[in-house]
């Protein structure tokens, strides 16, 4: 087991799961604690952001199931929030800071949600159709 | 603090960080372990994963630090590997399947380095340029 800091969390007006689709339709809020809003210095000047959260409704999991609308897979295989580690990931636009509050667009996750980690999105981490090899040459 | 399980470990050429590009352009193997390798059914069928891991040999964190090259930031708008929850996620290529074994290419992460969840890489949440609007119509 690995323990990790709770850094903020999420203010929504979805209050239980209604879907992720759905959710990522809709603007939200992150509200840094306090004691971390330093670490918040420049981030407006991103776009995007990757969200690391806790899905943290989410009791237990199983390392096999159907999909939705699919054939079975392993939970490492899909993005169920019942996982052995109930870490979600999402890529969200940063419409606004003001102090502690990120106003965002694109967040599945529900009020209260427990953020542990905001990065900026970088094409080179996070793009799959990033060419490493271009991106190296870029820097030199 | 929230805690999580470790799912599995890097294997990687590199035994310690040599820089994240040059480690990005080699090839690595995540094995999970034997408790979790049911969660890889059909994982095979995807071409890129998102690698959540930990930085195992980070020693603590600064919410404000200068970048190697450029104008001093705020921990979240930096991928600094020194950060209160020291997790790591990065967009890997999917090579070869073999049992637990993930032969893939494009982690940033040593040997020995924790892993704690693996997803399968989708546009829908990943990719800052997804029109939300457009892929809510598609699925309907």
């Amino acid at each position: 087991m690995m323990e990790f800091e709770v850094v903020g969390t999420v203010e929504s007006k979805f209050k239980e799961p209604v879907g992720p689709d759905k959710m990522r339709q809709e603007e939200s809020t992150i509200v840094i604690k306090p004691e971390y809003e330093e670490g918040l210095y420049r981030i407006e000047d991103n776009d995007y952001l990757q969200v690391v959260f806790q899905f943290h409704l989410s009791d237990g999991y199983k390392l096999k199931a159907p999909r939705r609308h699919g054939k079975e897979r392993g939970v490492f295989a899909s993005r169920s929030p019942r996982r052995p580690s109930s870490i979600g990931i999402t890529c969200v636009e940063l419409l606004e800071r003001e102090g502690r509050r990120l106003k965002i667009r694109g967040l599945d996750a529900i009020g209260g949600t427990p953020v542990l980690d905001l990065k900026p999105y970088a094409s080179v981490m996070d793009d799959p159709k990033k060419d490493s090899t271009a991106k190296k040459e870029e820097t030199k």
